[in-house]
C-alpha cells in the first residue's frame, strides 16, 4: 500500500480486463459509488474497441501492462483468467506492495498459498471472493462465518454450464442441442472441456478444500469425470431410482485423509441439492459442530462475479483483513466409500447379468438393484445396475474385466449416487 | 485492545454465559484450540454449579461480573441474552477498549448501532455473527460477500422454533403437543411468546435491514402476527393452492420506501423457503445485481451458534476487521403489496360469499380463489378467500368490516402468500 491510503484516501484501482464481468465492474462502481474506491484504470488488449463513455472522464485506458503495474494504483483487478500472463502481472503487484482482488480460480486452486505468503511480505493482500461459485458468499462465509468449525465434507454444484445442460436435458433436451443453446447464450465457451470435462470445477474445489478442510492439494490430483457420456436413458432410470443428475464436487476428509471427485452423479431428490436448475450454484459443507449449511445463487454471470469483486474491494477499503486459515498440504490419499449407478448398453444374449454380478462378486461389492426399462431394442440394450458403497478403485477393476466381454456396445457409465 | 495484543499474544476471552451455547464456546475452544484465543474467564449466575473440569485448570470461574469485566481480558463474549444486564455490561466492556462477541439479537437490533459506535470510538469491535441465523453465516457473507450489491429483498426462516412447530403440523400434528414437545426438547421456551410471537425474528429481520438494506429501523415498528392462529385446516387448503406454510420475515425496499412483515404465510411449495424444515433456519436474498443468494442450515442449538462466536473470535484474532456498512434511519413506511389468503369459520347460511365479496371489492380487492373443502359442520364451516396482490391496510378495513357480522364463528386469519 502506497502512502495515500494511510491517510484514509480512496483506493485508487486499475481493471485488467474489461470483459463481461470487467465492464460489470465497472457499472458497480459507477452506479453505487461505494465509498473508499476509485476506478482509476482500465487494462484491456485492443482497448480501443472496448472504450466507453460511462466510466468517467478520469479513467485511464491502456494497453500496456507494464504502465499501469508502474503506476501508482492501490489495487489490481485480475479479471483476464488463466495462469499467465495474469500470475505474472498478479506477482508483480503484490511484490510492489499492491493488493489483489481476482476470480481467477485456476490461478488460485494451484498457486494461491505461495501468492497469499508473496501478498502477506509486503503488506499487501489477495482477495477472491469470485473465483469459487461466483455472486454467492461462500468464500468470505468460510473464512469470516464458519472457521471456528471443522469442516469435513463439501458438496456441491460448482460449474453453472454444467448445470445448466444437465438440468435442460433432465426436462428432455440433447446433450449436444442444449450445449449448442449454452454457447449462443454465453455460458460455455467455444471449447466447452474445461467446463463438461470438470477441470473448471475441480479447480474450485480444490480452494473450497484448501479454505474449509484446511488441505493444500494439487487440483490435478482430482480426475474428473466427464459429463459427456450422460444419456437420456439415464436421466429416465435416474427417475425411477427417485434421483436427478448432476455435476457434483465432491470432498471429504476420513480418518485423517483426503478423498476428492468431479463429475455426473446421481443426487436424489429429496437432497437440497438437486434444486439447483439452470446456472445456480450450490455448495453444502458439513461441519463437525455446525451440521450442514447450504449457500446457493447464481454461481456465474458478469453482475453476480462483479458483485463478489467489489465486495472484496470494500473489504480491502475497510481494513478487512482475511482470515488466515493455515492449510497443510496433503495429497488425495483415500477413496469416499459411495454407491455407485453403472449403466450398461449392451447387445442382448443369456448369461450377461450373470457375468457382471460374477464381476462384481469377485471385488466384495454388493448389487443394490438391477433395472431394466422395457421396450429396448435388444442389439442396443440399456440396462441399469446400482451397488452399494464401495471404493471407485475395486468397482473401476470390476468394470475392466466386464469391458473385456464382447457384449457390450459402448463403455458402461459409471456415476456416484449422493446419500439422501 | 491492551498492550498485550499488539505483540501478538493471544486474545483472553471471557465468556459470560456458561448455557447450552456458552459450554458449545468452550467446547469448541478446548477441542481445536485455534490459534490466538485464549479462554481466560467464565462468569454465570451461581457459578459453583456450572463448574466443569475440561476447560483446563488456568480458567478462572465467577460470579462476579465486575471484577471480570475490570480483569485484562480482551474480549467479552456476551451469550445471556436480553437487554439488561448484558448491554450495561458490554457498553462498560466496549468503553474500556475491550472487543465484544455477541449473540444477543435483542440487544443488537435495539443498539447495534450505538454500540458499534462506542467500539469504535475506543478502538475494540462488537461482532454478533451469532445473532441472526446462528450457524449460518448470513452476517459475514453479507458485510463481505455481498456489500457489493444493493440488496432490495429480504425473505426468509428466521426463527427454528416456529419452523419445528409449523413443519410438524404439515406433516398432521397438533399445535399444543408440538409446542409441548418443542419445550420438552429444549427448542422452546417456557414462555413461547418472543418465538411463536414472532419478536424473535422480527429482531432478526431488523438486523438484516440494517446490514443488507442499510436501513436503521426499530424493531418495535414491525408489528409481528402469531403462527397460534394458523389450525390443521390451513395446512390443508395450503396444500390444494400448492403451499405449505411457514412463519415469514419479510423486508422489501419500494422505491426508497421500506417494508416489513412476520408471520405465518404461505410459500409455494416450489420455493427453496418451503424446503427448510424442523429447526432449519434459511435466508433469501435478492439483490439488484447479484440476484437471489440462499444461505441454509441449524439457526439455533449450541453447537451452530458456538460456530459462529469462535468464527467471530478467529476473525478478531486475525485483525479482520467489520466491513463498515453505513445505515440510514428508516420508518416502516410502506407495505408490500402481496397476495392474501384468508381463512374464515362461518356458521353458514345464504349471501356469506356475496357479503365478502363485497367488503373486498369495496377496498378494490380482486378476489382470486374461493376454495371451500366438502364435509364440514356448517355451524363450523372453513373456508378460504385468496386475493391478489394488495396493501395489508386496505385488506385489513375489508376485514375490519366483514368481522362486524354475525356469521363468524372466530376472526379471519390472514396470511400473506409468497411469490414462487
Amino acid at each position: 500500500m502506497n502512502a495515500e491510503k494511510s491517510t484514509r484516501h480512496s483506493l485508487r484501482i486499475a481493471l485488467f480486463g474489461f470483459g463481461t464481468v470487467g465492464q460489470s465492474v465497472a457499472r458497480i462502481l459507477t452506479e453505487l459509488r461505494p465509498e473508499g474506491l476509485e476506478l482509476t484504470q482500465i487494462f484491456n488488449r485492443n482497448v480501443a474497441r472496448k472504450k466507453v463513455d460511462w466510466v468517467g472522464a478520469d479513467v485511464v485506458w491502456s494497453e500496456d501492462a507494464d504502465a499501469v503495474l508502474n503506476s501508482g494504483v492501490d489495487v489490481v483487478v485480475e479479471l483476464m483468467g488463466g495462469l499467465e500472463p495474469a500470475g505474472g502481472w498478479i506477482e508483480r503487484a503484490l511484490k510492489s506492495g499492491k493488493s489483489v482482488v481476482t476470480a481467477n480460480k485456476k490461478l488460485i486452486a494451484y498457486r494461491g498459498v505461495e501468492l497469499e505468503k508473496m501478498a502477506a511480505e509486503k503488506g499487501g493482500h489477495i482477495k477472491y471472493g469470485a473465483a469459487v461459485a461466483g455472486g454467492i458468499p461462500v468464500i468470505p462465509g468460510l473464512e469470516q462465518g464458519l472457521a471456528g468449525d471443522q469442516v469435513n465434507r463439501i458438496e456441491g454444484i460448482l460449474n453453472g454450464t454444467c448445470n445448466f445442460i444437465l438440468s435442460e436435458m433432465e426436462q428432455g433436451a440433447d446433450f449436444n442441442a442444449v450445449l449448442a443453446e449454452a454457447q449462443k447464450r454465453g455460458y460455455a465457451e467455444a471449447d466447452p472441456t474445461e467446463d463438461v470435462g470438470g477441470f473448471d470445477a475441480r479447480a474450485k474445489l480444490a480452494i473450497l478444500m484448501r479454505l474449509a478442510m484446511r488441505v493444500h492439494v494439487n487440483p490435478d490430483e482430482i480426475s474428473p469425470r466427464p459429463i459427456t457420456a450422460v444419456a437420456p436413458i439415464d436421466f429416465s432410470y435416474a427417475r425411477d431410482l427417485g434421483c436427478t443428475i448432476r455435476q457434483i464436487s465432491r470432498a471429504e476428509c476420513v480418518g485423517g485423509h483426503v478423498a476428492a471427485s468431479v463429475g455426473p452423479s446421481l443426487v436424489p431428490l429429496t437432497s437440497p441439492i438437486a434444486w439447483s436448475r439452470a446456472m445456480m450454484n450450490m455448495v453444502m459443507l458439513s461441519g463437525r459442530f455446525g451440521g450442514d449449511v447450504i449457500f446457493s445463487g447464481h454461481g456465474a454471470g458478469g453482475s453476480p462475479t462483479a458483485v463478489a469483486v467489489v465486495s472484496d474491494l470494500i473489504a480491502l477499503a475497510s481494513g478487512s483483513r482475511r482470515v488466515e486459515i493455515a492449510s497443510e498440504r496433503a495429497a488425495i490419499g483415500t477413496e469416499s466409500e459411495v454407491a455407485h449407478y453403472i449403466r450398461f448398453r449392451v447387445k442382448d444374449r443369456p448369461g450377461i447379468v450373470a457375468d457382471i454380478a460374477g464381476a462384481l462378486a469377485k471385488e466384495k461389492i454388493n448389487i443394490n438393484a438391477i433395472v431394466q426399462k422395457p421396450g429396448c431394442p435388444s442389439d442396443d440394450l440399456p440396462f441399469v445396475v446400482t451397488v452399494e458403497p464401495c471404493k471407485a478403485s475395486a468397482l473401476k477393476r470390476a468394470l475392466d474385466a466386464i469391458k473385456q466381454c464382447d457384449y457390450l456396445v459402448e463403455e458402461p457409465l459409471d456415476m456416484q449416487i449422493l446419500s439422501a
